[in-house]
């Protein structure tokens, strides 16, 4: 009755890439042309390959290579044991501030999160293989699936129609959004081509008031739908609770207002409307003290900075036990990771709030088949594994494009390619208002 | 290279049994010469069988009955299902009282609490069939182990050379043990025979100054062993303080000296000695209050009323987030128990206390070969599930005990047994001293 699956890891390959991103705008400047991620491949001895995805930055990547080395030999099931490797890697003390992180999107940068963020990419390749060597989907290796869909939400972002750089990049069909009407009207496509029923903006990029009238005219386009506004911490407390007043009959909730637990703490016990976060509570070590100081109510779950999917099934033990909500946070990403996303979300029981995602954005994919959304929901995938399937030619003709560049986009920065438009841009200082 | 097997459950089988218990004495009387127990057997569509256990009292017996119907059809691996199971499945409002425990020694007795010791019975016998089905031990689907051993403590009773009802019951070779001599003598026994280096004492039994007595002697016996006394809440206050200080120098921790988080909050604050319970914090709603007191420092896991060996490792998480530790309590079980403790305990990072168990006292089992402890240490199997196999033959004798008995050792009450030999036996009110 038992498997002889051979579930030794015999290869590691890691394929960063450069995908085409839309010129959306947040409080930091402007999404550059292309955005890199990391491609992991794990292949076992019997020649059974998982895939997982994460970020692509350069310092990402250069722990992800001494990483994949010490995985040689290892069995994909032990998933422990991956933070066991990740203790013993080392981090260049040069790429990690303890400060927020320099893209000032992704919270509290340490060396840990770093860790973290690398293990996530080998922890779902390994799921996936692990899946596939055993015939069960990677949400039965998590528990079990609760639900057969997961909700998501639109992600709406003012932008512009095309990047400044031009036609040397790939164009979208979106267009510009930069106002109400814009807002409204991008919403409404979303709505149209993915049936999404809640909506989120990304804010911190106008001041507040022409955000407020943003989301009211919202409210009044798509009346009782759950509506979210996250201007990335770039208000004071003061501006926050302005927000949240004039919002609070028609936010879902407020998603990080203000930066850091001390301000989001202050925030939280003048208002009723709940307070998300990706920023403040971005690791384990951040959440007693906003916990206990009742500094948010919803926790965004990035599995790529918590550290992967089990992880944040702990994570959200951690925020039932509290009585905080969860949901889940995206950066931009492709299909693997929404994939990854969708497994885990199928096994939370208490997911009240449509999740992330940036997949919509992004007409590049890595996949064989891209992966949908109807009626605003995933389908949790009842195939082995991820249920995915990787597209070498595609994967090699992105990873072409990332020998090709010359360095300037091997690392996000929305401040540079916000200085393309505008050279004398600075990153605002936070509260910007 | 994917796998065939058909994971469907076709049979659940339950079969309650009585063990046979030695006289061991705690602060609510005395074990029965015979104690329940709940042997689950899932089987699936391939004939693959997993075993599981937990309590065996009547109102468990009652609750796994109609959650074993609706298990059939449904997939070993959808562990997440049986919390959904266990939503359906009425409890008797009679059989909880919303206080703590009749037996006292389990901590508050709720619903939910009742339904999670049944789940354990199904999620370990479904995670046993799993691992079978797969190849896979159960620590593999659990994430895998961090270490290939679990260290155990000796866990040392106040006890009588032999039941007051006599030659009827089966008689234990370890003598009487009701003063500090034969507290070290036993303990001396339990390092001899197994090389247990850390040792619980089960205190609420004499008289504070009579264990204060026991434990002094174990430190001078056994100098630099961690050493716990654990009077079952059985102290006030202020009892618990003097205790602290007359033993702070020679405990790891003390377990449980006063009742609930109130009075354990008290203590905390007035004593450097670390604190642990398997009382004040046994279900999830419980840790908010007590974790943001401090009013523990340890909190001792036990699978069964925490609803399985995963949400053990939630637990763990959730420990880990607020810089409390984690080890694990035993009740009264047998073998299928410890190998389900081990496999849990070999996948939690930061285990640095070693695990109670019962096991070294029940003389009977329901397996072909009993578990063993080396070194103070049980050896994590890798041989697919938990590892151990079922004795049907045992199963049956003990199972034909149970059919035998006239409902009088169906349901544990160790006051009974106490009014065996002293017919004036009460329950004694809390604290006792």
């Amino acid at each position: 009755m038992t498997v002889a699956a051979n579930l030794t890891i015999a290869d590691v390959r890691l394929t960063p890439i450069l995908v085409a991103d839309p010129p959306l705008l947040n409080t930091q400047g402007v999404h550059q042309p292309y955005t890199p991620r990391l491609i992991v491949e794990v292949e076992t001895a019997d020649g059974t390959t998982g895939v997982g995805e994460t970020y692509g930055d350069t310092k990402y990547l250069e722990l992800a290579r001494p990483f994949a080395a010490k995985l040689i030999g290892r069995q994909v099931s032990d998933l422990n044991g991956l933070f066991t490797i990740a203790d013993e890697v080392a981090v260049d003390s040069s790429r990690v501030s303890g400060q927020v992180d320099v893209g000032g999107l992704r919270g509290v940068q340490t060396a840990d999160k770093l860790r973290l963020s690398v293990v996530s990419g080998f922890e779902v390749a390994c799921l996936d293989a692990l899946g596939k060597a055993l015939g069960l989907p990677v949400h039965a290796l998590l528990g079990g699936k609760v639900r057969d869909a997961v909700e998501y939400s639109a992600y709406l972002f003012y932008k512009w129609a095309s990047h400044p750089e031009g036609v040397a990049c790939e164009q979208d069909d979106w267009g510009a959004a930069i106002d109400p009407a814009g807002v409204v009207e991008q919403a409404r496509r979303f709505k149209e081509r993915y049936g999404f029923t809640s909506f989120k903006l990304k804010g911190g990029v106008f001041p507040p008031e022409e955000e407020i009238a943003a989301v009211h005219a919202l409210a009044e386009a798509f009346p009782g739908h759950p509506l979210r506004l996250d201007p990335n911490g770039a208000w004071s407390v003061a501006t926050s609770l302005t927000v949240a007043k004039e919002l609070g009959d028609v936010l879902e909730y407020l998603e990080d207002p203000a930066l850091g637990t001390p301000a989001m703490a202050e925030v939280a016990a003048a208002t009723g409307v709940p307070l998300a976060t990706n920023m403040c509570v971005t690791t384990f070590a951040e959440i007693q003290e906003a916990f206990t100081r009742g500094a948010v109510q919803v926790v965004l779950s990035d599995h790529h900075y918590w550290g992967g999917l089990r992880n944040t099934q702990q994570l959200a033990a951690i925020c039932r036990t509290f009585g905080v909500g969860v949901s889940m946070h995206s950066n931009t990403h492709l299909g693997i990771s929404l994939a990854a996303m969708t497994h885990v979300a199928s096994t939370v029981p208490d997911l009240h709030h449509a999740c992330d995602s940036h997949y919509p954005w992004q007409s590049e994919d890595v996949l064989t088949e891209r992966l949908t959304f109807q009626d605003g929901k995933a389908a949790v995938s009842d195939a082995p594994g991820l249920g995915v399937e990787l597209d070498h030619d595609r994967l090699r003709f992105l990873h072409q494009r990332w020998l090709d560049d010359d360095g300037t986009l091997r690392d996000r920065d929305d401040a540079a390619a916000m200085r393309v438009a505008d050279p004398e841009w600075v990153t605002p200082t936070v509260p910007r208002w």
